[in-house]
């Protein structure tokens, strides 16, 4: 079975999503699509407005023929260990022969090449770049200018979409894997685009727009019946200011991406709503978006030093939704993996690392539970 | 100096509290009155709907002479225990001679022979008490009933403020301390009755009715004008439920009255909401003020183990508020504890459980600005 790979959040799942999966199995050979994805909190430090079963469970009906997921330590990070986290779990089955991902422009030939650039880095490339940084251009428009003079697309280094793409190729490459990618142009709205549109509103305008019925035409009907069980964002931002309030500095200096003192001005504000912390902690160095992953990572207890051990680890294949009627070649195809697969909340078989790490996955399982105020058991379902 | 001393919540600061000290200053020959009260944490596991230095000031408003703290690990628990560590604290000021209380009825030969009795428990008491139980009586009816047959007065063990009088005569007659006490008969509503009355309500009714406008006639002014500032109450839920979620059985089960499968119970709650938690852990055999003051007693950290090394060490008089007029006759006076008088957070000067003492009501101190979105200093006011 050749098996085409989606890495993906799903929060929630939408019509986008749903072109990626179908245009990707018209434009791949393969037999089966498998995506992995976040839990119950994502890459920009969101809690998941649906819980991962309920998200797994849509994106099946969407096309997807099975949903495993990605471990929290990697999942609730920078854009690098997020696609590096993920490629190290697909590469472990040996039946993922593509990875498909959404993108502004590119092709293949040119986000592989980007990839290359960016890990061979020539001394030409960095004379470049330092010419520029002497002129006074920011290091993101000299990166990209470096880029461009030795022969690579800079949008694939500047627009967020393609960034995800990049640091896949870059993760495949690391681990030389053979693997081919099919980048999918999106149709309709770009990322983080706030505004709902038509039919192809981007994740985070139907989440900002949950009541407008206009969202029914951007997400399929399975979907926009599940949203009657949205959770509670503001139980989770209640749980970001105590899980603050409750942290060590010297604990949250582990977290990936704080430290330099920022572990202190995040505890100096931690008696404000979570607004004014994410505002007042935002500046031109640290982006809110980092601001809001730290006090997640913070929440769930993620700490770099884990994460780097769990990616040089052995770990888990966790399915979350399979489709029921290709359910046993799925199982079969993913049970080829050089790590146990594990359908339930027991986690029988883990290597050390392994077992810490499930237990992350386990803690945030708890807390989405917790913050819900829901009692959902950890097992896999049948679409 | 004569002072007389009275032990406090203040939660609000009512008329009813007012004429305790009015009366008592009236009766007694003292020269000034000091409280001992409850930080931002009450016995019965509420959260004070305002901080410990505004309610200290409404009391140095309303009569009292200086205010000093009853350290969290006692004012978080059983009625015996909140004695024990007030009359500890006030008796290591040789100033203080004498004690009022509010009470249902009683005077201080009844009160004290109440306690005699329960001290000594002789044969013939405790023949009493067997028999009724083999009758079938509750605990509590044949404990009354053989204090009635050994010629104690039965309303002082069996009535609520009864029973509070009752603790603080057992702890002076077990430190053998030579100090007055001074039963005044209440005016208007009962203790935990709900129901606002004209002028003298109870502190439970009138914290159920902060929006009625009829409270201005149940506290005095300078309390109503700072009701503006009351706590957020909604906030002190989720931190219990979080505190709960966070917590594990094993220090659970170090809290006083918990164990016995308690905290598995309470665990097996943590994703309800807190009415709930509450409703469906309360039994005959635990009382709600029971549960939410272990619910309390875990957010804020206070074990039982601890609480009983307080209770045998040199603790701290720390004055929240004092009269300015009389500021520097007071501070004298209470310098002559054999404990180190603490005006503001550092608390130099500590024994090594006085500091473990201290960091309890620091950490205290610290939950309630937190919920409060406050960041109020921990420093003594002149009023």
């Amino acid at each position: 079975m050749k098996i085409l790979a989606i890495i993906s959040e799903f929060n929630p799942f939408h019509n986008g999503h749903k072109y990626l999966l179908e245009r990707a199995k018209e434009l791949s050979d393969c037999d089966a699509v498998l995506c992995i994805m976040s839990g119950g909190f994502t890459q920009r430090g969101d809690m998941c407005i649906m819980d991962k079963y309920t998200r797994a469970k849509h994106a099946v009906s969407g096309g997807a023929d099975c949903v495993i997921q990605l471990p929290a330590p990697f999942a609730v990070a920078p854009a690098e260990i997020f696609a590096k986290g993920a490629i190290k779990i697909l590469l472990s089955i040996p039946e993922v022969s593509a990875l498909a991902f959404g993108c502004e422009s590119g092709d293949e030939y040119e986000f592989f090449k980007a990839a290359e650039l960016f890990i061979d880095e020539s001394d030409n490339f960095k004379t470049i770049i330092n010419k520029k940084l002497s002129e006074g251009e920011s290091y993101i428009k000299s990166y990209a200018e470096a880029f461009e003079a030795c022969g690579g697309n800079r949008d694939i280094v500047t627009n967020p979409n393609n960034i995800l793409g990049f640091e896949y190729c870059k993760a495949i490459l690391r681990a030389g894997a053979d693997i081919d990618i099919l980048p999918v142009k999106r149709v309709g709205a770009g990322f983080g685009d706030g505004e709902l549109k038509d039919n192809y509103s981007s994740a985070s305008a139907i989440r900002n727009n949950l009541t407008d019925i206009r969202i029914s035409d951007n997400i399929p009907p399975y979907v926009y019946n599940d949203l009657k069980y949205s959770a509670d964002l503001r139980g989770f931002h209640s749980f970001l200011r105590y899980s603050l309030f409750r942290a060590e500095p010297k604990d949250m200096q582990r977290i990936i991406g704080c430290g330099e003192g920022l572990e202190n001005k995040l505890k100096s504000l931690e008696n404000n709503n979570i607004e004014k912390i994410i505002e007042n902690a935002t500046t031109k160095r640290y982006s809110s978006s980092r601001i809001k992953r730290i006090l997640c990572a913070n929440a769930l207890g993620l700490y770099a030093d884990d994460t780097q051990n769990f990616l040089g680890a052995d770990l888990y294949i966790k399915p979350l939704a399979v489709k029921k009627t290709r359910a046993n070649e799925i199982l079969a195809a993913l049970s080829k993996s050089v790590y146990p697969v594990i359908t339930d909340a027991n986690g029988k078989g883990l290597s050390a690392e392994g077992e810490q790490c499930f237990d992350k996955d386990r803690y945030e399982f708890a807390v989405y539970n917790h913050i819900n105020g829901t009692d959902k058991k950890d097992y896999m379902v049948l679409v």
